[in-house]
């Protein structure tokens, strides 16, 4: 096992394993760095090996060939298997070993469980008083019972502030009715609401003496414990299907004046006495946090996902061959064409960047967390304007890249045989759940407002913002400095920012003094605050990669990485090198130069190509892609893939007996007329 | 009938009949314009009507909810009835009534007899002798036999030079063997070959005496007549579920040394005697036209579904209420938000240009039709260049546009009730297929490099491509000059591809003179050529709209599309400003008059943004998406949808009993030991 790549197994295709033997760093070293230490890369290729030996674990069938109630049933078959296995499998403490088990044997489609895992008790632990948590949460933790969390309206998503749904309190009986007024009051959406969960916690408005108190959680029970049914006064159903995530039942739920005792409201923050008291809670940022946990961690989810498409697509591209660059020569890889080379490897860069970024986001999540226990809030703004930029720049970029690894891979990448269209339908979800993109860009450009104003009043400000009462250049240092260090680049990305957000900020005071409200102002300048969150987020993500090739020790990881960021940094402010042109900060001799660069960069990391994508270790039971398997044996797969095609079950048809015959016959019957 | 715009109806929501009052323009007088004729526009509406009155022909369920057998089987039903009132509804003769009626009543997800009309009989029109007309075109025409064509195989779809599979001409028994010696060389991909056809048009390269003459076309039965079972030495299947498409059974074909006699050889232009002489076509550019066919209409198919998914959004987006602008005042449409406005209207001038610059392409490729029948091939050349580029701009955009029409519907996009999903894995196939993107852009390169070329060698170079040695101004005149004309903006982006065109070629010519082979510099210099190749296009697509709007003679539409083409030109030329920043031919007080331009035409837009979709006259029938209904009654219907789901047909699944029930219940076994 001399080799670098650890991925090179015998009988491979020898086109794969000639890129293999390229490797210029060890992949498994590599993967210390994406999974942020040696001994979780070692644990999450320990867990997909012991998978693998449990053979009830396996796909029964590829799942593109499922219908939603198989792909449902699948999950939950899986779902109990694992219950057998889970301790030996995994430290159930781990949220990252829980989080690897769920890609390599239930996969991104979703499970019964799914909401009960991530929400339910999630939002038990957190808002749920001792009392309530004996009754629940205990029950919730060993599977007693399956709950969901149900605060999404038909009519409202976005906005709490006007669920419809109410909890009235009637201090007579010392309960809360709860009421679906309207069509649009239906809770829409929640995962697993429609058919596995027989337990919510339903967000409602709550109403005490006609008085609205806003949005807040109440436990409800919608099935029979034991027959499952829905319990009188509960309409429940699945929303039918979706782009992706078809495994899960997200579901409907209409509340028809149903009665729940007083108790059944989570109360730990925020108290209903019998009398019908309301009591606040302490301190209102703490309904953020569910959110910014999520928000948090999502950087690594879509790093996970563009780089399961990008391993497919550049690993099958070194199989493909197609064209010729030198006519006299056979056909080349796919690869050696330049135009792919700058479709992916870009990708592959951001897939990097987006783990390190999201790393950093992490960590600091853990701190305001430990923050908050003692009381201090201080760096929650922060946490809360850098996740949302994030969350919106980070998905985006990754539903492009996952696109273009799609494309790159042509005609067979449409095929479902692909995974990649799936893989994009589960990724893009993420642009709109857990707060829209464009909700989330105005909400990082409050921030940013807020900070450009006090740099206007001549204030210093600190952290994230600190650049914007950092000293500037006028002009770029890029190609102007003998030194080799990435600073002129991630200065030019300051100086890009800055004049964006000052840009959106003067436009917002003048209509401001002009006498507009501020509202209508803020509106009216919103494409612009989304320019500058949206640059201002990518500024930190270079930043992130740059700090992370810099803490590097292992030389020969340190330069793979330092190739990747090189590529990083050139292709992205070529992406907004507008911004720099237009007062002058950047000129075309530096154009000149940062393309050159990109294009001396493509050529950089084409021998390493499979390496950077094998060094995710990516398994090819959670890839489930015929074009990405490890060992390039594609074709013959493809073709024992198309078998399980429901359409293949029989030679003919019925619509050939029910259609096609009867159309074909009347017409050699005309003919011979 | 007194409203400019044609939707109105009694009883629709009112906040869309709202928009519609507002309506500058007579939407069915713009549907003319999109169209090309009022005559074409009635037909539409006309055709529309003659088909909601035939009850067989609606949808026997939202397509969505139907597995791929059902899929096939109600399109084929379809066919069925459609054939029966095929005369009545439409002029069989007229491309545009049968893609329309196609639309309608059978949707983009496809149908077994696709292919046989959009290939199978077009290429025994162009390719079969007289004599091979009478024998199956004929028959193929009265639907007596169904076809398909059958090219791309699994190892290759671009170069045709090296399709695998053979047809070995044996002399002695005058017969063609075609066989598939490679799993590669299968047949894979062609639509409808999978299951529903019983012969195919397979081109594969002939071998005469050893000797290789490249692709040629045969005619191979697949299946018996009768029975529709496979004929010997012939494997057929479907190849498995796909992105979209999923009504098509796309096929894979293994032929094993079948024997065809010589005369199912397709021999107009090319013939292969008895004793096996070889004779060539006469001209070598014949077997171009049925490609470029195709993508001349490739522009137009793009705007509708681009056009359709923008119908869904905007009108969506007019009944859809989230947040507030003004906090005292109530929830506001989505439509307010200059983010929401931003992310659509661009895109609603797209689907107008596209459309336009189509109808300029169909006309130049009808010319070259006519020419071609003369023996005229001069503006081959144009059209191949033309088509190749647009077909490559238009695809990418058209998928850029339908994903922000998709996320703009917030959660509901994401559903299959939306229906934009669906669309955009219909639309987006177009990337690929006819050409793969990349491929093309390169091609068109090819064409501007010669032109180029010839410019640098001081010739005037004419037509598409004139510009290059039209003079130039060192600056830009926007906001320069006092006359209010789009020329400024023209010249502008001629400049901006002139430049690129000339920085391809620099660096070229410079790896030329460096001495690498012309292959290698030509895939070092491929980025930049695409980029060139873009710019070209993107000029050109403002021309035909520009051109357009010049020649619209009824002034309320003229203006409506004037203020389209302002927010296009401004749009389109933010989008690439940077390549004219660069060499200062734009500054940044153009920049900020270009935004605040930009900004104008979005409220400019606003008032008449329904009016714009509304204009394309897409039926609720043809759109089959809950959220673009034209009475805007999205949310009950949404609920009436999500009846349909498989998942409601009971309310307690199998998989309660089977995985769920056991897991709660073992837990609360062991709860109470």
């Amino acid at each position: 096992m001399g080799n670098l790549n650890k991925e090179i197994r015998d009988g491979d295709h020898p086109d794969i394993t000639e890129e293999r033997l390229k490797s210029t760093f060890d992949t498994h070293k590599m993967a210390a760095q994406i999974y942020n230490s040696q001994r979780a890369a070692d644990r999450r290729n320990e867990i997909t090996s012991a998978v693998l030996k449990i053979p009830e674990l396996q796909d029964i069938k590829p799942l593109p060939f499922l219908s939603r109630e198989e792909k449902v049933e699948e999950a939950a078959r899986k779902i109990g298997i694992l219950s057998e296995h889970l301790y030996d499998l995994v430290n159930v403490n781990d949220g990252a070993e829980l989080y690897h088990l769920n890609n390599v044997v239930i996969g991104g489609e979703g499970n019964p469980l799914a909401l009960h895992g991530v929400m339910f008790i999630p939002v038990l632990q957190a808002q749920a008083t001792d009392e309530q948590k004996k009754k629940w949460l205990y029950r919730a933790m060993k599977r007693e019972i399956i709950g969901t969390y149900a605060q999404t309206e038909m009519g409202h998503g976005s906005n709490l502030r006007k669920l419809e749904t109410t909890a009235t309190y009637d201090k007579a009986t010392e309960e809360f009715v709860l009421n679906s007024p309207t069509t649009t009051s239906m809770k829409w959406w929640p995962g697993n609401l429609g058919k596995s969960t027989n337990y919510a916690v339903v967000v409602a408005t709550l109403i005490i003496n006609e008085k609205d108190y806003g949005p807040h959680s109440f436990m409800v029970q919608l099935r029979d414990e034991n027959t499952h049914k829905p319990l009188p006064n509960i309409e429940v159903g699945d929303i039918g299907p979706k782009m992706a995530y078809n495994a899960t039942d997200n579901g409907f739920l209409k509340l028809n004046h149903l009665r729940i005792p007083r108790t059944n409201m989570l109360m730990k923050h925020v108290k209903v006495e019998k009398d019908g008291t309301y009591i606040k809670p302490p301190h209102a940022k703490m309904s953020y946090s569910a959110m910014v946990h999520v928000r948090a961690h999502m950087n690594n989810t879509m790093a996970y996902f563009l780089a399961s498409s990008l391993t497919i697509a550049v690993r099958y591209s070194s199989i493909r061959r197609q064209g010729h660059i030198n006519p006299k020569e056979p056909e080349v890889k796919v690869l050696e064409y330049q135009t792919q080379q700058h479709r992916l490897f870009p990708h592959i860069a951001r897939a990097y960047a987006f783990s390190f970024a999201g790393a950093e986001t992490v960590r600091l999540y853990e701190k305001v967390k430990k923050d908050m226990e003692s009381g201090e809030t201080e760096l929650m703004a922060d946490l809360h304007a850098l996740t949302s930029g994030l969350k919106s720049v980070v998905t985006y970029l990754t539903m492009q890249g996952i696109e273009q690894a799609r494309q790159s891979c042509g005609g067979h990448g449409y095929s479902m045989a692909s995974y990649i269209s799936e893989i994009y339908g589960i990724a893009i979800g993420g642009c709109t759940y857990e707060g829209e993109n464009m909700v989330m860009l105005l909400q990082l450009a409050r921030y940013l407002m807020k900070a450009a104003k006090a740099v206007k009043e001549g204030k210093k400000v600190e952290g994230l913002v600190g650049y914007l009462s950092a000293p500037d250049n006028r002009h770029s240092l890029i190609d102007r400095t003998p030194e080799k260090s990435y600073d002129t680049y991630l200065k030019t990305f300051e100086h890009i920012a800055r004049q964006q957000i000052f840009r959106a900020f003067d436009k917002l005071e003048k209509m401001l003094t002009s006498g507009l409200p501020h509202s209508e102002a803020w509106n009216k300048c919103s494409v612009e605050l989304t320019r500058a969150s949206r640059l201002h987020t990518r500024l930190f993500i270079a930043q992130a990669f740059a700090r992370r090739v810099h803490d590097v020790v292992d030389f020969h990881i340190k330069e793979a990485l330092d190739d990747l960021l090189h590529l990083h940094l050139n292709y992205e402010l070529l992406d907004v090198a507008s911004y720099a042109l237009e007062d002058g900060h950047l000129c075309g001799e530096q154009m000149n130069f940062i393309r050159s660069e990109l294009y001396r960069s493509l050529g950089k990391i084409r021998p390493n190509a499979v390496s950077y994508v094998d060094a995710w270790e990516l398994s090819d039971m959670e890839l489930r892609s015929v074009l990405g398997r490890r060992d390039g044996h594609v074709y013959e797969n493809l073709y024992k893939w198309a078998q399980n095609s429901s359409l293949n079950r029989t030679d003919v048809l019925p619509v050939f007996e029910k259609y096609l015959k009867p159309l074909m016959m009347s017409a050699r019957k005309n003919s011979k007329l």
